[in-house]
């Protein structure tokens, strides 16, 4: 998805919502844990009950391999009921990869191809090993590299935020590098929102870019905080909520309560831009 | 497998190789790219042909997720059969994974679980993210994390080497705070072979710590400098050879050749610790 129709899909919900599908079979309601398909079946009620409200989803590939073989084909089956809809979606590997040129190749043809098992829009990557580690990510057309840039745990605070190269802090360095590796029509970063408050510093590196941002609700991120260093013109932002939405009720009505906290949050989204666009 | 287990299978083999299993059907010889066991037929033929020169098989995770949910079965049946010899194997996935501690520890389950798909005693990580990004990798017993810290590839002159607090390099930083993370027992370092002159600054850091050394061979590194720097008198070391062993024929006498290319290398390093123990 360029980013046109993103800014697009984005004005016509009045939505900047990222639903992170984070599905642990554990938290899952009952009656789904011991049907085969139940991962699948849990994250199409899911996706049904909130893309009204939402313009992204963003499966953690953590959760799916946790599950071993099994739970990848439960994502491959997620991705292809997200590609049948007519109401399209932005969708995020939420992977973390990065290695050697070569071996980034692999990863980009793994989640991006679109001839392959996921054809995903983008994907999340480690910043660490640097330029050839990233931009095998960057020659599909229409699609994007998310890379870490401020992340929103409580490591984040032992590397990202050193003084590097004198006054300037490693994920500034990484925001700045990272320029020369891509633009703002394929490469997004991710800064978390329980550093909403460092979006100030990101938007004067990266002022066009947009931003995924984690950790809203459970982690403790404020969007109201996002929105107010966060938004551009053109949006610039993908917030995401995970366990606030796909496990806001473990019974029966786990969708119907999904659908309707994606809801609260796109209201509040359309809110807060409604002083932007 | 426990440090000591390790050693052992060191110094009974005399060699400290690694072979990676990074599989690019594409390069496979032809009889085995239309077999839909191609890649595990190809990686028990290499196993076979190099397992009394070698202590460890690292399959790269990429290669396998480029050829979608069927390379990870290809994996899957590659560790199960490593799992049934006799002759063991130290065994790592390459992934360089890292997340959030919820996250990391689905990871964690997902590759080092012994009730899992795979049971790898080992898997690599990317720093970045810190503290509970790594952690949840140490906790399963007899189980290590690979932390990177200076990679083989161009790339990592990107961030790696930046000057931080003062007067040491990222990577140095990485190595001092991971030491409060894990122990010799169970955390190791991946240091590219590209960069064997700076073994002296890794190992004023982590005299003790095994170092996952790639990148000789067709990378360019070398195995005699990487010995001179690198090695203890518990070795600590463990080299990998990908292309260079698994691809020295495309032909019908691939595993023949690569069992040639594997004795090479044991032989060198059988020369290179006799002058250690």
């Amino acid at each position: 998805m360029k980013r046109e129709e993103l800014i697009d899909l984005i004005r016509s919900r009045r939505s900047f919502l990222c639903v992170g599908l984070d599905v642990d079979k554990n938290k899952m309601p009952e009656h789904l844990r011991n049907d085969a398909d139940g991962v699948f079946k849990f994250n199409k009620a899911i996706i049904d009950a909130t893309i009204d409200y939402a313009v992204a989803y963003k499966p953690n590939l953590a959760f799916y391999e946790a599950m071993g073989i099994e739970g990848l084909v439960q994502l491959k089956k997620t991705m292809e009921y997200l590609h049948s809809l007519d109401k399209k979606a932005f969708t995020i590997a939420d992977a973390k990869r990065g290695d050697i040129g070569n071996t980034s190749q692999q990863y980009a043809k793994a989640f991006l191809d679109p001839a392959g098992d996921y054809n995903f829009d983008s994907l999340t990557i480690a910043p660490y090993m640097g330029a050839d580690s990233v931009q095998p990510f960057t020659v599909y057309d229409g699609k994007w590299v998310i890379l870490l840039a401020l992340t929103s745990n409580k490591g984040a605070f032992d590397f990202q935020f050193l003084p590097v190269d004198g006054e300037r802090k490693l994920f500034e360095k990484v925001l700045e590098t990272s320029r020369q590796w891509g633009n703002p029509e394929n490469m997004m970063y991710v800064v978390g929102a329980t550093k909403a408050d460092m979006l100030t510093q990101v938007r004067a590196i990266v002022p066009d870019s947009f931003l995924l941002v984690p950790g809203v609700g459970a982690q403790g991120g404020s969007l109201e905080e996002v929105c107010k260093y966060g938004l551009t013109r053109d949006c610039g932002l993908l917030v995401n909520s995970s366990r606030g939405i796909i496990y806001a009720s473990t019974g029966v009505d786990f969708a119907e309560r999904a659908g309707e906290e994606a809801r609260k949050l796109q209201q509040q989204m359309d809110a807060a831009f409604s002083s932007v666009f």
